[in-house]
């Protein structure tokens, strides 16, 4: 076995929300061309599973990278209870006028994970990963 | 092997929707209490699972109760099309102003489907089943 | 649409737990023969996916058989904080003595729920169906 | 509790198999409209996922209703071991003939497992239930 | 958050497909010893389970990489539609002889998408995955 | 298609195993906090869902990074075998005295593979991934 091995823990949490495509620089029906249904005025929704990654050094003590609560905490607090059952467009600032698509939700995930993340030294975030529905499928690594 | 025997097919789709739990015979107050965060003004939403199976005979020559196609076929321009990136409330008339609960949608959607099933002799209408998410399931079985 | 129509809804619960498959009226010979490696004197473990499934009519006013965050609350109260990460036989007092199969477990879990529903108006338990494993599955109607 | 509850208990086992929707009292251009591309002269494949379901009182001293062990047993060595990649219709002799829709394997599949339920004595075969894709199910409960 | 931050979406298909493993450079002995059940002469089947990730930044103003029904378009037109209810050996040309492995076919779904990437200036082809059963998975990257 | 392509294959495989987490180096206040209900006295389990990846260029002969079956194999001699329906902690000696966290799990099952693919020219270990739960999931590359 390697002396201070690397793993990745990931920790998954499923929220419902409604939303809308819509683009704030675009005209309506630049919007409606691009989005197609997902720009349907009153919106829609999905059930959102969301996967988050952290990468460390295993603790030789603990066997762990960081306790798996800590993580599922963070993402309880600072993700799940903003989103679940809400309006990503009406409800939340946290976008901050930016399309709620799922690429943009994960750059947003990403930050209000890895300010959280700073207490735990020598663990970095490394992945967000959300299933908007069964097709689709959004990564940020931090790139 | 049985003659005539009986057997039940399903079909599986899923479509996105927002929706809102607001009873309009209960004041805002009365919703906020009964409903909790499904109450939210702004609506959340969903990635349905929809079950729909029927039941009848097995023809002898083609080894089907029903086309598989043409049961898809119904479900897809009766019910998907009709809900798939909607809001349930706001975009819709077939909830006739019934709050959209789980329950409520399987029985539309029961209705919707018998009505298209008249001109499949031998097949009746079994269940609804619809995952509203992991965790909230409902079934109507036409009692 | 029917008068006062009867629908079912099911919460589904996830919980993981140790046991160990072992007849207190069976030598240990016979234990080791019957049950096979779920006799494994130090236990094995599962993660239980567990249905509860009760029946109603739908309320016109709410569109519920019966309020969801309910029937959660009586599955996490009654059942999931009991048994999680808990050993089922070593833990408990549930069981009464009886091997912790997945049939004893769906009757035990079956009376803590039933004993709850009562003040739930015009309400009966359905089923009670649990996944011991992808390949194991048990169900119980009340028979 | 009840007296003598009785219990379904269900095994699940997948298999890979290729298979041509082709009815022999039809002409090729009636198969052709009927199955579409199901009809495809080379065949097409499937994973199955297979779910075999008995009815039976839980033994009081064991707490099973059969063991589960002797249920996998059968439905490995006369169901999955004869058709796991195979092709249904040029490899089996099993469907005698008859189209090899999922209908018609449930009905096949039904009367290869009450044959070796016989010696399990108060166990009764109660359901098999074939997903033949994602989207498409079927199920017999001997009707 | 980044400036032009790289993003990896993913779009997912399902097709049924039959195929028999047979590498044309060995005799028929080492065919059957090799691939043993997959070498079956008349073929088996799964439902492949496909995901086609492609990466590049998030568009400021649509919070896109690209749109994902050109992506769900493309995966429909050059794969789906080639491959879904076919024999892979028997009825397509795209492995030109190959044996049909899902490394082979990863290998050539790569081309096949990355020669319709052209015209979305920025976006490059990530991954190909297959799931040929729950138990079989291949990831191909470019490498 | 780039000569000697590098593609990645994996198998997967689930077991059923009792453990507790508990640290020797750590007094049982300690364990208790850091654990909570993980370090419960009696253990819990899981259904572990395991997935071992390895890398390698694709035979242009056979069309396989390298044969399943004998992956499968590996799986199930070296591991499978080994922890399904066993308490990780009482029945094995692979953790060496370390907690049997998903990461410890991670790295021993890394040795354990790696020590067999070494007749295998050409194929690396990539990954170990295991889902302890729906929730909790560890990646394990070789770093």
């Amino acid at each position: 076995m390697k002396k201070n091995p690397i793993v990745e823990i990931t920790v998954r949490s499923e929220f419902a929300a409604a939303h809308r495509l819509h683009a704030r620089e675009l005209s309506d029906e630049e919007n409606a061309r691009l989005f197609g249904p997902c720009n349907n005025k009153n919106g829609h929704g999905h059930n959102y599973d969301l996967f988050v990654t952290v990468r460390g050094p295993v603790d030789p003590v603990t066997g762990m990278v960081m306790n798996l609560f800590d993580l599922h905490t963070i993402v309880k607090e600072h993700i799940f209870d903003v989103v679940d059952h809400k309006h990503l467009d009406e409800d939340l600032d946290i976008l901050g006028g930016r399309t709620s698509t799922a690429e943009n939700l994960a750059l947003v995930f990403w930050d209000i994970v890895e300010a959280q993340l700073g207490r735990f030294a020598g663990v970095e975030l490394a992945k967000i990963r959300i299933h908007e529905s069964r097709g689709n499928i959004v990564e940020y690594c931090g790139a």
